[in-house]
């Protein structure tokens, strides 16, 4: 009779109710799995959602989507990694094969289970299953330091994303199908004006993500891209003293009147782009307030209430807006270069590591906003 | 004392209530406006929304805002058009000076007032005042019978502007900033794949334009600009059919189980894209339901209500969804050189002609789809 391995785990039993307990240590289910050692588990912004009872689940299952660890085993049809190698996980395991993955749209992968749900178990455990491990995993590059790379799990592709779309959207919103179906197409009209895309420096772009511990990443990433403008809203001073020193310009809630500054700023128009991050109705009102007509509404909240605006609205200001998490593949690779180059200006913000038996208290001090960034450490 | 010029005027006095009385003949007002002598004014679907009560507004003004005329008087600032030249108008006057018109967003001028309110008379009358005439109007090619450009109004560049937006943002959608932006950020990682664009040919539209007079042109649009697979909406066996020439496939509201036959086509995933221009809680909620995740929803039908989806739905499925009235400027010239390669297909596309004093008769057939689309000729 073999012993059962068993591993100390964080399992969800209920809002505000995070266990540390024994499971079983999991083992290769397909041949495109591997088993992970794990060495470092963030408790990531949107386990909150989970944890505060917004997000309605069944409990018992194994918590964490962001971990590095070292590859204990591999199943048979694995090609990139070996055993013994140091590696990082995306937030979602994506199987490269499906319809979605393969154009692109790996936050819809249809085979890969969410980690830290009843479909799989998550990283904040002594070890980890990882679905298609080829490509839900990524080696550490040299540049970056190990803990840092926690970032790179969801936070840093995330937030890029958020901004990236709304700066892409913005800069192809004036094409029409002559310029994109390829010319087939030809004008007769004189008059036919050569619009104007928006000048990069001249764009406008509004970050939301307060209460997101990650908020520095979209503000980093819009300016990155080149937009002129970035505003960033919070209602703390010193996290809107952080989205400074990123280059963002601070607005205040409930201190500054923000749809007025955004609108003196934009000869009246509103902002350009609103990149919303934080997942509530009051978030997602901002954004219809502050965006302007025919403008970009770039949201990748986790939302789940009813929208806070009307049909009309939206039609009568021809908005665009795209909701959603993001897809971390596709951008994996200019984000890990964005953050690599600015990973100096992260270098504080993991501000709390303890022992994995400590993540009781690890989500307590999270939730009550007295952490900014927990990382679990086996 | 010089005697004031009348005209006959089509006026909206309340919720199924139009009547045909006289109006003082409008004069020039700004030096970029031009007076046109109407010949043949189109009722458009978009004024039902008015005749049936569903947009609330003030009663008084002259209906219509698709017309074509000669040209009587010019401002001093106009310099594309000379008295006695027949012309059309877009739906909606412009005045390609502003911000939104000089970035190719003329649907949001922020200085030209709509046609058929408070603010502006509309065309379904002797004489109309155009302002900023030189952007709005447009001369009548000869190879497109004068009649025929009623359509070039309004109806055909909204179809094609709803189906143009679905068809190139799902060629973009794959594309991520490194491709927009312009290169500056490489892929460090051996696995960054080349996610396919969707070819042309694969692409499932879904066009959802029952009661639209109009219904065709999307279809057409789509068909055009290259849509493999183009499914059809109605409840009319005669409009399907029509739907079928212009190379749809019919799907029958209450009859076909719509989802089915879409999941069906495309494995499962949905539909690529769905155009809506009905304008409607039923059709938005049909588009969200037939559309796959990450999937394009283009909306131009005019909404007023609530949206009938939740935050979760767009968020969990990923949707990108555009709202609001078509930019008729950036997309006249294409359209115009479909509308005018296929002008056949609409040869019997006006089954009413009736004179201007018969407008109340007009709405009402119109409104009980006695009638597909009249005009009212001078």
């Amino acid at each position: 009779m073999s012993t059962i391995e068993t591993m100390q785990v964080v399992v969800y039993e209920g809002p505000f109710n995070i266990v540390v307990k024994k499971k079983t240590k999991p083992v290769l289910v397909d041949d495109t799995d591997a088993i992970l050692k794990v060495h470092i588990a963030g408790v990531c912004g949107s386990d909150l959602h989970m944890y505060r009872g917004h997000q309605k689940t069944i409990t018992g299952h194994t918590m964490g989507h962001e971990f590095i660890g070292t590859i204990e085993s591999v199943g048979s049809a694995i090609t990139r990694f070996n055993v013994g190698q140091k590696v990082m996980s995306m937030f979602s395991p994506m199987c490269m094969r499906c319809w979605f993955c393969q154009h692109g749209h790996t936050n819809r992968c249809v085979n890969g289970p969410s980690y830290g749900s009843m479909a799989l178990d998550g990283g904040q455990a002594e070890f980890v299953r990882v679905p298609f491990a080829d490509s839900t995993l990524e080696f550490i590059p040299e540049e970056v330091h190990d803990e840092m790379m926690i970032l790179m799990c969801d936070i840093f592709p995330t937030g890029y994303y958020g901004a990236m779309k709304a700066i892409t959207k913005l800069l192809r919103n004036t094409q029409t199908a002559e310029s994109i179906v390829g010319g087939t197409l030809h004008a007769p009209s004189a008059l036919r004006p050569a619009f104007q895309t928006i000048p990069l420096d001249e764009v406008v772009v509004v970050c939301l993500s307060w209460m997101w511990t990650s908020w520095t990443v979209p503000i980093l990433s819009a300016k990155v891209l080149g937009a002129g403008t970035v505003y960033a809203v919070d209602s703390a001073d010193d996290r809107l003293e952080e989205a400074r020193k990123m280059g963002a310009l601070p607005l205040k809630l409930g201190t500054d009147y923000i749809p007025e500054i955004v609108r003196s700023a934009t000869a009246g128009r509103g902002a350009d782009a609103v990149v919303e991050i934080v997942g509530n109705q009051s978030a997602m009102r901002l954004a219809i307030d502050l965006v302007r007509p025919c403008g970009i509404v770039s949201s990748v909240g986790f939302h789940q209430g009813d929208l806070p605006y009307t049909a009309f609205e939206a039609y009568s200001k021809n908005l665009d807006i795209n909701m959603g998490r993001a897809a971390a593949r596709p951008v994996y690779g200019e984000a890990l270069k964005v953050f690599a180059e600015n990973q100096d200006k992260f270098a504080d913000f993991i501000t709390h590591r303890m022992p994995l038996a400590d993540a009781p208290t690890a989500y307590e001090m999270f939730e009550k906003h007295q952490a900014r960034k927990v990382t679990l450490t086996l």
